[in-house]
């Protein structure tokens, strides 16, 4: 209990002039120099720099840079040309250089539990999470006053009981309505899919068009207890921690690549109700840091692991 | 990504005939003994008991018991009587009876900064905290909306640049209007106060009204950085690890019994504008940790400690 | 660095006159009156008491008690005999008293690993944990002299290349062996079993003979990473946190009843040798945790799961 | 409990070709260019980057560089001469270049509680800290066996009850023993003088002597409990947490640049002795890892605070 001070509610806030690289390629000597030659000749000074290779010999790596660049929105075009054409092409790299002012815009899939969803609209309302929300879509008609109230666009796609995917390979028909409403949703397509305790498997198909886009929070640690009613079988095993799952959505259940985790302590006295209770929270600070990474270009995927710069 | 089941949304419900029994006396031979054998001869079940004693020689005894007796509400009158008559005065107990069904009713103070306020209104929607918010006051009218939307009144009660609580230990003016409101809320006085960031200093004469009923939420690990700005002055220490501490307020400005405290990692990267995000979902779950159990009756206070049956 | 202070070598000490009372038996009301109405009643103090019931309707009961009696060693047999008698076969109760101050016998497995062994050596040393040990068994030779410069006896037991356990259910030859040594122990048989890093599966023929006196150390969070090279699998599966878990040995492989698990950060950066190191210092933590818990009497096997009185 | 595999034993081992490059200056644009770019043109490979800013504006700007140079050895001085003069002069850096094969020679002074010390001597041996042990200093005779168990010179400086340094600001005549002791261990000078629960506190001209290069460990969450008999002090304020701070030694006592810090929960149940001996733990594992980081070259100092590179 102090003394109130004035800049309490102050947020923090990227200047418009600075924007991050992201760059992967085969390792090997004079990347970090070629980069930062590069930028030093037009004037960027590199703010932060992070960089990681999977193997001294013959490894992949990876490097993020935040940069500051007077007039960065006029010079964008030329810069990304330029880098292209005196860097990139010699060393064969995946880039891209992302304007840290850009937010991204985030969907959010949920079915009837509302505490990651909630956490996820207060957290973008407040500015901690960088990004719009255009559109949430549920199974369930439960939570659309709750959405509707942050000013977001609440769709309810009903899923047909024991819907599934076609065998060809197909879209299911309410994946189709639902990949609709996020390719037409007002301002563009999403960049982004949260998966806010969606409690029903997407096809591959429908996943194929999110690649390492679709963030799944699944309420273990993975791991253990892959699959359908995580606390339940914690209960039932006697485990002494129970944990959450932040991972990139891949076409095998519970198996894409892990961006955070976490646990909390439980005992012989919680039941499963109180393991629910006390999951709900890890779900949200695990499902909450890894959107916030994603959002701020920190996650990079190799393989099926991830690379965060935190 | 699991599969949907059925209850997902049960929550933790008290059975209707289930009470709680606290208890304190001097410590010595045969307090158990007597208090559950006048129990079980009226037919009561003891489903779970936590007992403490501060010193194994002429200390202090502290119990908790939780118990099951068919028609508790028609029974409780005369239970209690004859516990008083039967137990607790030979042994000069303190002691109190609760029914578990009974929710408290738990005003709350707040000034600028929503996260504590928004998430003790959200759980206490969900269920997750047994209380009913009859009234939240500020000194800013900011939070206003935000509160209504929960269908809880809001009242603003200004205090006037550098208002202190007069000389004569008496209540300052503004103090005393929240005091009439937390006196005449509607359906009775309030059980509990909770500081969730409130950012001024309670006068003692205000304290007295609510004796170990005010729970605030510092943002420090007690006892460092006691009093104004600690994440400033985190920063400035270069402290690895910041930490929120949930304490019972009492005349002395951060030296109440401390019922919860929690500490998240940070590094020499962070500012002091992230350590503050960072600290307020720390802040958010030692408050409602703290919280939920004062209102499940676990804390019981021992001089300027905290015994927390948990 | 602090000025120096007189008692800083002192341990934590049973009275000569503390017992523990452990029991078990089938819920159903008035067992506390009856347990705590026959140890007032022969001037027994109790200090501190544990229950738990694993349902309010129709579960099992568990209760541990640590009590005070004046010259508890004379009365000891006396006091069990009647507690046989006038409570427990009322009741069908499971239960034992245990004083305090005996010290129970651990034997200790090891394999080539010293971390986890030689941190059990050193806290029974400096009497953190109240153990004698009477021997360690090795299946390699190389930790002899660490374990001797303990001042305990090492035993190396070869186990050949391939070797298990016969068909029939009976023991290997090496664990024959292994038994006659555990048996044959000087000061009598052991009462704990601790697999400190024994990276050999048992049988379960051997396992029969120490039923829930068996504590092995899994180097993961169990039932991630079951059986072999859990380090590696954590590393490929991209883990952002790895672990430890305690548990009884039962016949199957890492199914046993867990007694305590804990984990710790780990990123991209680590590779599988830094996990092993990460990891040793998590592995002896709550190897150590559950042990001492053992030995004090605080764990109680319920099925498949613990209840740790902790 | 899995099956056997071979490499268990193996450590991580930095590749004789292998060093750090450390440096510090202003921030301004153009740093990491001109060293990448002269380590490209020398055919040295970046194994790893870490670099920070103070501010964006006018900050300091501290950088840690692992690389790779076939022949290091031989080629370092030329290297070392080079980067002075191609880039050091230009930035006005305070840089150095420490080849990863070099063990620091680590100096351990300690009293009487020997948890502190035995781990890191046991860390030492293993290989997890990459350090020779030339000496332990201790003000009593009371741990010399544990220490020559070890292999390493043990010496008794006593001193004298009430003993403080001269006013004069000099040092007190313990301290220049042990000074001397110091600067003519066999082999060369200490590199680092790490304080293992030593109990006195040193004169400022003693530490004159060490700037940045001593180490101690407090028992307590800093700046929580400075000074004298944190566990007692943290019993009597009823904290919920305990904790343990790794920082450099300066003039002022515990106020000195913190490296590593971490806590461990407890309860009204854990009286100061268990305290002590929980909190054993804490400062083992805090110690550790600051020391661990140090001799890696990963802990810059900044004014007051680190900048680690873990």
């Amino acid at each position: 209990m102090s003394q109130e001070h004035a800049d309490s509610a102050a947020r923090w806030e990227d200047p418009r002039d600075t924007a991050r690289l992201l760059t992967t390629c085969q390792d090997r000597p004079g990347i970090v120099a070629a980069v930062s030659g590069f930028l030093y000749r037009r004037g960027v000074n590199i703010i932060h720099s992070d960089q990681h290779s999977t193997d001294p010999e013959g490894g992949r790596f990876f490097l993020r840079l935040e940069f500051y660049l007077p007039g960065l929105e006029e010079r964008l075009d030329e810069l990304a040309r330029d880098f292209e054409a005196e860097v990139a092409r010699e060393y064969a790299m995946d880039w891209r250089i992302v304007p840290a002012r850009r937010k991204k815009r985030m969907a959010i899939l949920v079915s009837k539990l509302d505490h990651a969803l909630m956490d996820l609209l207060w957290r973008a309302d407040r500015g901690e999470l960088h990004a719009e929300v255009p559109l949430v879509i549920s199974n369930h008609p439960d939570l659309c006053a709750a959405v509707e109230s942050f000013g977001v666009p609440f769709h309810h796609v009903e899923v047909p009981k024991g819907a599934r995917a076609p065998e060809s390979g197909a879209l299911a028909e309410h994946e189709a309505r639902m990949l609709d409403l996020l390719d037409n949703a007002p301002g563009g397509p999403v960049d982004l899919l949260v998966l806010a305790r969606y409690m029903r498997i997407l096809s591959p198909a429908f996943v194929r068009h999110f690649p390492q886009r679709i963030i799944n929070i699944h309420h273990s640690f993975l791991p253990a207890f892959e699959g359908a009613d995580p606390y339940r079988r914690a209960a039932e095993r006697g485990v002494k921690l129970i944990g959450a799952t932040a991972h990139y959505v891949t076409g095998e259940l519970d198996k894409g690549p892990i961006i955070e985790q976490d646990v909390i302590r439980v005992s012989h006295r919680n039941r499963v109700e109180e393991l629910k209770i006390l999951g709900a929270d890890i779900e949200r600070q695990v499902l909450s840091r890894a959107v916030r990474w994603h959002l701020e270009d920190r996650v990079l995927v190799d393989g099926n692991k991830t690379i965060v710069f935190a």
